[in-house]
């Protein structure tokens, strides 16, 4: 029944490139068990970091994408109709906690508020997870450990962790790495020469300041990533930073005028 | 089982024409699987667009028009009752992701924000689907590709894509054809004469300029090709304008003058 | 088979008198399978021409009662548990697409937004219904077409078509009938004499010019029928137009007095 | 099969005091099968009205009290599970329209607009009601007759009938009998003399001229009848009058001591 | 099958102490089967005296504490599925209904306006209760009757019972009783002694002056006997007010200050 | 049967530092089986007060995370499908009542209102609990209590207790606990030495006067035994507190400096 979880082991370990102490304060937390939250803007690196730990540490790692219309059910398991009339599935929360994996909630805030309740039991010293409808407790697996990650730029009134839920966790601040970093991860990633890596990121920067002024988010290093695969793929630079970078960031022509100047300056 | 995609190959090639360089920049994009958006106003060939790429491309093409209504269920599968209890069937994204298809979500805005989420795990470098329900990690085909669509102008406070989303996606602009491109699409389609296809081209133009300024959208030239239908078979030009044009787009008295009027100046 | 829609042949001609060309040009558009969209107040006649086009064409009419709740689901099928299992049901659209009726949405406003995204693919060249839930992709049969109605006097902000579902469609307006044929209608369906016919035209008239001053709408064609059917089975005019044109059309005291007294005006 | 219908046979005349000429009215509305709706305040009469005349009429009469959460199967029917898959079960319009029942929906406006919209097809002259999750076409039984009734006085712009609903429907209004015909039923009804049967509409009458001036309503006969009975029984007027007229219809103290005081007068 | 309601008798005599004529004033109501509603504020003693009296007129009493989610099924009844299919069972009220149970609907205001809808048909002269989805329509056996509670303190522009509702129901007035008696109902039922409950009385009545004035409501009976049980078993009656009077009734520290200040004051 | 409670007996005495008089009054409220109230702000010991009493009461401790999507079926039982049709299964409150454990709903503000009524029955004199469902009447274990907790700083317009739900229960306050005993529960539960963990708790002390003042709450007990954790696993204080109290507290820029300011000052 263990090798549930085999299908959620890293087997290659995956390219990160630590920016400070985040890998020995999250293995320090790790030895603690403690519930690790992630904060950062999109596609700065916060999965990749958690699958890199996940290799590290050597355990099978669960991601759930939260989303509004997730039940708490989606998360711990529900009753299926078998030939036997129902029979128990344990959710992606359960079968972590059951088998010792690291469950990472990405994006946490998309889920309802009071559907995070769900996983208090196992962020406090009793490390339980009830099954309700099973009536079963689950002592969690000395393995188990549970990350959740969020942007803070989106926080709302609306949709924003409970004190309750956030007091939980330890918390990591990412980023998006400095020039030389970022140029490094670019290249890396995308099989574009470092040359062609740091323009990308000096537009990048550009738009990372227009933040608040018309942008809501500046341009991530997922997307230089594929502006730089599409380069190495032998299409004209400024048509690659056009399709995937300009014309997905916004429809605002003002914005997209600033930033195809931007890609001008470089290319 | 592979099978199951063949009812989706396009089996005869879709007429396209071509009106920039987006052939070639979504075939490099396809070379690296990067998911792509399609932008622009309704009716003016995207469908068609993805169409043709997907028969190029020789690949299967699986199309889903988005709606509010839609669950993260109706994209990834359930679990259905069968004799011998209950049996897992995929929704088709998870046959797209499988099977190696292209999957089309046209009108991605329509959709709950928090449902495009799902397909966030197949954008990213990981490709993989979680089908949390069945416990199972669909690794993507290599020749898979996710495609959206959307029309900028339907953009609302409450339907916008999230950066997160929008972040993962290459982009592509498209616009009503300029007057001869347009022209030669309207007659191909419709059957009607080149001369009768430009008067409706013109006819077009003029509504488009009244966007904004009591129409919400222009005439497309799906409506063209509407009306060109209908004087081909025969009927007359300013019922045929009527009909398939001024009646479908405006209940205003005022606007529909002024189209009425612009029908009559060409017909 | 195929029988399943045989049960919605018309097989005696509906009485309808043509008010222009509506006629012709719904033949015109029919043989182009150009979707229709008919336009005009409740009770003047849309439903009834549906019934006599589809007669005319000899085309089984499938009609559906649009709801806010109806779901995609309701129009497409669904699978119903049987004692093998599940069992595929086709909905009202898939059984008119499948087997070549004419589909007809009454009051389609009514429906949400998003669950007309579903005839979207049945409405441009494609002519396919994807059947989601059980992985099919039904091709149109060449002799379907769909059909809509609506009325724009019932527009609001929350209620109406979108631009991408309205240009997907051909459009007829229908009124009230002049007071010949009006009075011509009343007279054939109601039995009511020339004389009282043209009296029950004459008070609908008046109500129609108050409609905007303290009437929602005006008195219809078909509460006319009804009024005649019962001064036909001998109740007093006066109490008939109470009972079938006053009462149900407001609850206004000056509304009321006023169409009161029109009617003594006339009879 | 027909037998489902017989426990809606209303077996014993119930007492019903004529007003005006609606008896004759309905029985004119019945034989020309026009959908009728009453109209009138809560506890006057409209529900023992239909009981009275479907008895006249010898028909069956089946009832529904509306709601909000009413859906469509709730009216035209489900499919239940049964040990050999599903089994189809009509609701109580599929019931009265397949076997000639009257069909009585109380207080139509509790049920949400749209679900009206079924009962449609049943009121124009195609008398059909389409069971589309069964994709059964129900022609309506010869004797089969529609009924609403609603009360103008909780009309809201969210509870309203809609125009092409309301267009279907003849109209009876109805309203608290005069004197001594109240008087009579009173009566009647209660066991109570007709003394104290009179004092009782008296005090009513005060209360209905505060409608609209504390009360939302005034004093119904319904509840005359119980203040009636509870006198018949041995129960001292005033203390009757207060269990059954004033505690019940408000709360207001000032309204209390108003109400208490017409008590005092008569009693 | 009579016997499902067995355990509804209440087989001791409940204490209850009289006020007023409530008992008699019941007991007339029942004996024509009047439905009463029983109107006062929390912890007043509205359901011992429905215990009461259920008792004295030696009948079943199915109580069903109404919430919001309530939903006509669940005082109707639903279809479980069983080796057979399906099978029906009853819900409260038709339990009560069919064998002759008082049926006590506990704070009716809490359901949804239109779910009490349900109950109409068993308040009229008809003491009807349709089984919609059973297509079975239950005659009320001879010792049935309703009853309702409801807190005025309570209503507001939401949640209130509708006229058409309101009507059905004879009515009677509960408040907290005068010092004398409820210090009798607090020894008696606490087991503390007559001066301690005397004091306990003074504190509630200085609290009830409060109310509107800081306190939503006053102390109830009921807390008296929580607090007057603590004293009874050896608890300091300062903390024993503290932990079941101050407590649970406010946050407020000025409101707890005067509650504590009133403690003081007579322990 | 009995031993389905045997997996929340509390086998470990749990640490507790008793502040005042609680354990005495929760002991002379359990023996009165007294609903309980614990209120106070999140993080400061309730859970494990409850965990305490349990096992000084040598009862089953059934713990309820409350949450918004929790059904009263979540708390009372429901029907599962087994291969004999339907099979009741006790939710944890019907377990709890059934089998005598104390049931302790967590955050019970979470609930929506009117599900919390279920538990009113449990709370006064009759102890029973109707499972409506299936038709029973539980009468409550001798050892049965009820306890719930809640954070009055969350008390919102929306998010409140009921007065006739807060009338049933005693109260007892919890808050942070002063500085020696706060120290001794750090150093106890993180490991930390006594000089650490005092400095924490002086931390602490800064943040919770910033409650209000740009912090939602200040940091809680929990918070300092992670960091205390992280210090004795070797972490530099200054980076155990960043992740474990500073980063997941706020993300406010201005807050954070003060906070770490606070920091530097003891470390």
């Amino acid at each position: 029944m263990s090798n549930i979880v085999d299908q959620y082991r890293i087997t290659k370990e995956p390219y990160y490139r630590a920016v400070a102490d985040e890998v020995e304060l999250f293995e320090a937390a790790y030895s603690v068990r403690m519930p690790m939250m992630l904060k950062g803007p999109t596609g700065c690196g916060k999965t990749r970091f958690v699958e890199y730990m996940a290799h590290k540490l050597n355990k099978p790692l669960i991601t759930v994408a939260c989303n509004e219309d997730m039940t708490a059910s989606d998360l711990v398991g529900r009753f299926l109709l078998s030939a036997q009339g129902t029979e128990w599935q344990d959710g992606p929360l359960a079968i972590a906690a059951r088998h010792g994996a690291i469950c990472y909630l990405d994006e946490v805030v998309e889920a309802r508020q009071d559907t995070t309740v769900v996983i208090h039991p196992l962020t406090d010293n009793r490390r339980v997870l009830p099954l309700e409808k099973k009536g079963e407790l689950v002592n969690a697996h000395p393995d188990f450990q549970i990350v959740i990650s969020y942007n803070p730029g989106y926080q709302s009134l609306m949709k924003d962790l409970k004190q309750s839920t956030k007091q939980r966790f330890g918390g990591l601040d990412f980023t998006y790495p400095e020039h030389a970093i970022e140029t490094e991860v670019v290249a890396h990633e995308s099989g574009a020469n470092a040359d062609i890596a740091g323009k990308l990121v000096s537009i990048a920067e550009r738009s990372r300041n227009l933040k608040g002024h018309g942008l809501d988010e500046g341009l991530s290093t997922r997307m230089l990533i594929y502006a730089g695969s599409l380069i190495a793929k032998g299409v004209n630079p400024q048509a690659a930073c056009r399709v995937a970078l300009v014309r997905p960031i916004t429809d605002d022509p003002d914005m997209r005028d600033a930033l195809d100047a931007a890609v001008t300056t470089f290319f």
